[in-house]
């Protein structure tokens, strides 16, 4: 059996998460989302990021998160800017464009967005020929394991607003952001600087489920018709709800995030320590070392992890995650085999 | 606390699948449904019906699962024929429209279409001005609470191959339809009947999740991309998968039905004995008894329920639904205080 | 060679169209609509209809116009209520729900919607489960060759505004309403009572070319990027706000209706006195009467027509149309051949 | 009055055509292109095509052309490889993602798609989580005023069809690449080659239209159904179909481009002469010199042209564009006013 240090959704929930599931399963609950759980997480979610008149809406996954929020929130001929490694760009299978919108992606190495890149696209889209680029998308953490910390944030909400563009951060690792050694963003920052955003909770312990938190008041008019439309509406809403009750009722959710990024650290350094690159600075719970074919080969043979891209005949960038519930003990065995 | 009659949602999953989940809880997986659970799910539903060649998916809710189908299924001008009544008509929130394909709604007083109704949609859509007509959409168990049994789908498959039309099954609630005393379709017929239909584990216990069956081979292609553009590929799809493998391993899933069933029996016995009409034969989990309106207060005082239809100014329709958890005691409780 | 009785784009253009084309043809002009035709039609008709804050935009068809106008105004999951006899609904090959959106079709046996139909529908979507009715879509003249007079059209109009729906109207056959014997409405009334419409050229003499007039100011926001994005954004625009001026500079656009409905009265007169009845009263250019089989045959001998709808085994009502370019003599010889 | 170098679509149509819509007027013919000139038309075509199995259809714009031919193509989760400065990419307002469908953008300095670049995004699409790239669209000439060649289209086409893909082309301006200087690729390559095409008539002397060529047989099937959901199907279709009889029966359509070209090979040389450089090679009807802001404030003076793109801080490259219509004289004077 292979070790699966290929994402962090290997495993399936905390195992408070499930105890909490037992203990609640047989209180009658009504439908989709309009249940006590989903009330409580939604509440206990709006404290935490202190804005009460935000929006908390839960769904399965991570591209009808963002599907359902990018859809609702352009009209027809509107576009969204984003990195070209942008998860929506290359990773939801033209989710976006299948709802009808273009994405104009934007080529930055490191995957993050800049006010000069987003700049560049405004001033080439100027008539009724062109789309009108209308949001811009980032992912915090990237899909290049770094951040966005609170400054960047800042700068690009701030060009947003004078631009009149709405911005929105795809969280589906936002734990392993937030608890970054290098991050200085707060969750009680997020609504300041966002119209919209999702809480990821699949990659970070949870059985399945996003909160999507829509801040500006323009996006959540009708917001239940298009989690509907679009087949993101849980009969059985409580089951998300509840989860992201338990979540972040006592800091869970921190301390999952915080074991990740624990676990990618100590593997980030004995990995240096051998003499090893990164492809990108190693910020969160996925890193992006370089490693020859020879040694690729043997890692295969006891784990499991995705080769990225392959930088020339011999030299490859693997990408290596781990989770909340990664063994330190196997972390230890990688790193001595190398 | 009123006790729920609205839906057969309102609990939790039955404790043999959360006991499952927690038993395979820290068994690394691979992710988007290529775990071990949702291959071994697939084998046992394809063994129950006896199709070793249909392609089995499991995506969270059935109002993604009809729109992940349907819209798969046809080309851009090609159009739907349902009910009036049918999900996708009236309860989707015009999901299938929002995925481009028109519905050719027909008024059916039953909820149930014929070849007659069908061939009236036909006859009508004759040349390029309009739509295609090529995919007929049933539920069974139908909105209404009653069932199409073996002739009838036999009837219905029969006239859509002889006029290359594509026959898909909404099967919520198949196990209540299947398990009714009315019905003798079996499994096993469903594949021989059927181009793609789903099984549906929300209403019949499951924490979430439905199984698409693909039985027509040009429907299989890319099916996965299909999902995954509308946003069902589910990171961890082994949580659904495992709760099927769990509900058809030993026969769950029927057993469960047969209890939503014998509770609606009871509740249906009840109803006529104490003089009251049904707008619909009972035949399934869902009731829909005729009240006036003093009685249907009363009844709201300790219990939730749908009001259906207003018949006149006295009379209402409402719907009564009966589930796997259902308590006989507050069945009888309902019956005694009518 | 069979006279021509099926609809009213058998001919080219009148010849001052044509003239004009020629008169024009090499003055450099602006593309996209911003040439100095497009411009002084736009005033010309804004002057017509007393309403300098309207925006007129030109298109090629019917069918573009009022997917492009619907497509525009609508938010995802909110729908069109329309007549099941309306061209959308039936003869656009699912143009509208291409875009996305649902037509909740309405059956009324003379085509034309009321107050107490639309709020049947509006009742039945209560909740984020059904789509959203937001715009009235009716035509005038109907496709059933009748019209909606003033106060019809002022009732509809007050309900929509009380009920927060749009209100649009299909003038496909505009000039044949307004200049119909049943017609009290005027042009400058339009404006008053409509969010948006457009008026018809390709079927009352024009080579090609529809008017779409946008009142409502929410509706205008970049429509030439809708227009665009939809593909309707002519190159040389000049083509039909060239047509558009010189139908609408002299009266030329309602001589050319009166012409139709002169040649139509004619004919219905002629039919009426041979003792036939008609399906529904004619009003306009387009007329429903009843014949035999036997007859039917006849005529076809020498016209060309549309076969309506099969009454029963022997009667069926067939479709008769003038135009512009109408000749009477034709006319009589079709009555003398009855 | 300032002369018009903007675009080739700044005057109406040739007289002939003019003449062909006076002369055919009063003939009564049957609507949505099924009438004698539209089938002449495409019979002609198709002979010129040397190919009798083609399907011609027409459409009012190019945008549209391309929208319904690519729309009709494609499932839901496959893209279109195109250049990033292919019209669809950046100048239809995001038309072809409005239709669901994804293009991945090449960057190519010079605007022409190869191999290489293509085998790229075939290579980072690799599984279900991506879009599948389905179809390669070129234009020729393309928007940057080059050609393909024979050599190699037929090096595209290879590859397309070994790798299962489509080969579309966008012949907005075929008539100048035709009869391009550089040119070898005839008319009578087209259908060995490509899946569908088609030739522009709006930028080479008609008044309006284009004619779409489906040549493989897949994408052949009701097609007329898509034309007419996407608004395109035009009640008197013998307006275009007659400008094409008229354009290809005696070989107008070559004369006139070859008259654009004519005149943009004595602008370029005259330009040239002068000392000035090109951005991109000058081989059709478009030219993009590379002038100084002083230079270009003063043609805009006399000339209406575009800015295309700025280089640095004093230069800027200017697109002039000739026409079947442009007038030697004009050209000259404005070489001798360089």
């Amino acid at each position: 059996m292979k070790y699966n240090l290929m994402y962090d959704y290997a495993e399936g929930a905390h195992p408070d998460i499930l105890h909490a599931l037992e203990r609640t399963n047989f209180v009658q609950q009504l439908g989709y989302g309009d249940d006590f759980y989903c009330g409580e997480a939604a509440q206990i979610i709006k404290s935490l990021l202190e804005n009460e008149d935000a929006e908390v809406h839960f769904v399965s996954g991570g591209t009808h998160a963002n599907l359902i929020v990018l859809s609702s929130s352009l009209r027809p001929y509107e576009s969204v800017i984003a990195a070209s490694t942008g998860h929506i760009s290359i990773h939801e299978a033209g989710a976006i464009e299948s709802s009808g919108h273009k994405i104009n992606e934007v080529f930055v190495p490191d995957g993050k967005l800049t006010r000069e890149k987003i700049q560049e696209v405004i001033e080439v889209h100027t008539d009724e020929h062109c789309v009108i680029p209308k949001l811009v998308y980032i992912s915090n953490a990237t899909e290049l394991g770094n951040i966005y910390n609170k400054n960047e944030i800042e700068l690009l909400s701030e060009f947003c607003r004078s631009r009149g563009l709405l911005f929105y951060m795809d969280g589906a690792r936002l734990g392993s952001s937030i608890m970054s050694a290098y991050q200085d963003l707060k969750m009680s920052d997020l609504c300041e600087l966002l119209d919209a955003f999702y809480i990821g909770g699949t990659k970070n312990g949870a059985l399945l489920g996003e909160a999507i938190v829509i801040v500006n008041n323009d996006l959540k008019r009708n917001f239940r018709h298009s989690i509907k439309q679009r087949g993101g509406l849980l009969a059985k809403g409580r089951v998300i709800g509840l989860q992201f009750s338990e979540m972040f009722r006592k800091g869970l959710f921190f301390e999952l995030a915080a074991h990740a990024n624990k676990m990618a650290d100590l593997l980030a350094v004995g990995i240096a320590q051998k003499g090893y690159r990164f492809y990108t600075v190693p910020q969160t719970n996925m890193l992006f070392p370089v490693f020859r074919e020879k040694e690729i080969l043997k890692m295969e043979e006891n784990y499991l992890f995705y080769r990225w891209k392959k930088l020339d005949a011999d030299e490859t960038v693997i990408r290596l995650v781990t989770s909340w519930a990664t063994d330190e003990k196997m972390i230890l065995k990688f790193i001595n085999e190398l």
